[in-house]
């Protein structure tokens, strides 16, 4: 048995010892966790600085050298975000519907963990973290296979949460964790359905589409967010001006940013300018079709090849539309089903965009930046499904479990 | 592109206009497709008098003749079952959740249909129409793949209903029906995760096995139900020997009916000698272990294989066992996770049952039988769902669905 299958062993069999683990038992193992960690700065900081260095001599990006490196407040913050997980309502044992039937069966419908969860992601270590801490408190034992530029982090954080999970009563086996094999290891954990119920690949469009390409265990993932703004016929100029720059420029590097800017014929002559000069003030290039161009000629010309990227940057699509159903028409063709915004004051508008734009998350009169597990009110969150099955948007710790029913007679039968 | 591929891909340009569709048109389509159905009884017996030919001359089983062959009955109780699905509530649309952000967001979660769905199955023609409505009014485009043996029901039935929804004004290409090709057009169909959103495999292991493990788009499913029922220490005794008896032979067919019977050993000598009489006065052949044996001689002894047989059949698998621990070992050792009951009077035994045995439904005191939609007060039923992803146990019209959020702001944007 290769070494990635004796760790899956290991975390499917204790996967039913962490299902079975009192709240109180798996808040007191979070709270050590984050002492823990907090009592190991310097280790973990001293790991870090190697993957870092390991980093800049293999030349990767100075954004993803970013995304790799830590210092003390941040992995304090990861301790706090351990914290705040202890802090939220358990999602095992939670009844989701109670209901009795004529001839007296209770039903009732409850939350339970799914079993084993597989996490791939890229450089970031508080995802380590993060996912050790959702599963824990969702009762899914897991196997975190990060990217080797973070290896040696990866290693320190999850050696140190692990140790204090086991300490605190809970089986060490039930986090797993894979540095090496690489893509090798990947293509092997993909193909054990018979130990692994779930894949949540996070990180670049194409580490997923691998995943999702080579994965025979169901998988939940977005790919990518193309999100929109709609500023409509009805929109109040200033909420449209506020919101553009918000979606644009708040953090241009996430999914939930705003990649193409579609304003209404019948307000771009007065709103496109305005918005523009906005936009070109924070810095973002605009590159427009011939319409919005007319508007404001120093837009850059989009290519056909605008209309479905994703820039995360500073470069953003502006298309001027007819009416709402060319919006809408614009949004199914080139979109992501991420998150779209509409901006109007008009309740009907408003109404026929959240209706027919079938996307995880559409906002009125709101910034798409609000696709986010904490902002829904969540707590953390494990990512953001643009899949239709069992999940879809920000996906917090309900979203990390099923359901059984369980039905309470008195002897009834079947007649 | 080959017809199936052309079948799908009308099927996902049909499911906007499906999904859009008001609960009021889709109402009216279903309630004159019962009427057309019931108008062409007639025609729909003659296709299915030649199937039935046909399955003879093949040398069909009696029990697979039985579930293919209609008579007029049946067919108006078909067109009973669309009306039924015609009175449910719409899922789509159906607020899930609602929360206002301390920001002043207000967070809606709402129902929308899962896009296309394929449904692959066998023999029982009423399954063409109860998955047509069921798909109809949960706004998801349909394709339908049954087998050879009931092509030209199938046929008939789809041809019925499928004009009777185009002329409500619902797009024909949203229920598509492919009856040739036989596993080389699955196998295709499997491969369309660009068109089709959910397989649904309906029919013995074999098929559904091979159809979870070509499958590119996700599956939900059950393999088999090997169901248990439990006589524990605080069984009252009438109860035990009713729910006993309902759960092997009131429809021994079945996925829900029992297979296994696990008798404690504190009442065995007392319990299983009545619950063995009442089994045998049904015709069922009982197959024990050795302490069972020694208690009802008359059993035949039974083997390792009898352990995860499912039967479907007056035949039941019987053993001894010490406890509640040995119990749930037993049950997870070598259940399907479908449906397992327990028989006790002692709440303690009862909720500890409840909590570890991690079977899609669990039965405190009641028969496995009523793992049903229609018992759960569902309505119609799609099928059972062991899976633990999306949808788990009974699955109707609101498991064909998925959501999506709907945000409302008033200019909100993150800081």
């Amino acid at each position: 048995m290769s070494s990635a299958r004796t760790l899956a062993a290991k975390a499917r069999r204790s996967a039913t010892a962490l299902a079975e683990a009192s709240t109180e038992l798996k808040n007191k193992a979070l709270l050590a966790m984050a002492d823990a960690l907090e009592g190991a700065v310097d280790p973990v900081l001293r790991a870090n600085a190697l993957d870092v260095a390991g980093a800049r001599r293999a030349g990767l990006s100075p954004s993803l050298i970013g995304r790799l490196q830590l210092d003390a407040g941040k992995v304090r913050r990861i301790a706090g975000s351990i914290r705040s997980i202890a802090a939220l309502p358990d999602p095992v044992g939670r009844v989701l519907l109670e209901r009795e039937r004529p001839n007296g069966l209770k039903i009732r419908k409850i939350g339970v963990p799914i079993g084993v969860i597989l996490i791939i992601y890229e450089s970031r270590p508080n995802v380590t973290a993060d996912c050790m801490a959702l599963c824990l408190k969702s009762g899914n034992s897991v196997i975190l296979k990060g990217g080797s530029e973070s290896a040696r982090s990866n290693r320190a954080i999850h050696g140190v949460l692990r140790r204090a999970a086991a300490k605190a009563g809970l089986p060490a086996d039930a986090f797993g964790l894979i540095t090496a094999g690489g893509r090798a290891a990947v293509a092997q954990l993909l193909k054990m359905n018979d130990l692994i119920d779930l894949v949540i690949p996070r990180g670049g469009e194409g580490l997923i589409r691998s995943v999702a390409a080579a994965s025979r265990i169901p998988v939940i993932k977005h790919y990518k967010g193309v999100c929109h703004v709609y500023v409509a016929p009805g929109a109040d100029p200033d909420k449209a001006r506020r919101i553009a720059v918000n979606a644009k420029t708040h953090n241009p590097g996430v999914c939930n940013a705003m990649e193409t800017l579609l304003v209404d014929r019948s307000v771009a002559g007065r709103l496109l300018p305005l918005i523009a000069t906005d936009l070109a003030g924070k810095g973002v290039e605009l590159r427009g079709d011939a319409e919005a161009r007319r508007l404001v000629p120093s837009m850059k010309q989009a290519r056909e090849s605008d209309w479905p990227a994703e820039y995360l940057d500073l470069v953003l699509a502006v298309r001027v539309v007819d009416g709402m159903e060319a919006a809408i028409a614009h949004i199914r063709k080139y979109g992501s089903a991420h998150s779209d915004a509409i901006v109007t004051e008009d309740a009907a508008e408003a109404r026929e965009f959240a209706r027919r734009v079938d996307s995880a998350c559409v906002f009125l009169n709101c910034s798409t930046r609000f696709n986010d597990g904490g902002e829904f009110g969540m707590g953390a969150e494990m990512g953001i499904s643009t899949d239709k099955l069992h999940a879809r948007g920000p996906m917090g710790l309900e979203e990390l479990t099923s359901y059984k029913y369980v039905v309470t007679g008195d002897g009834q039968v079947r007649s």
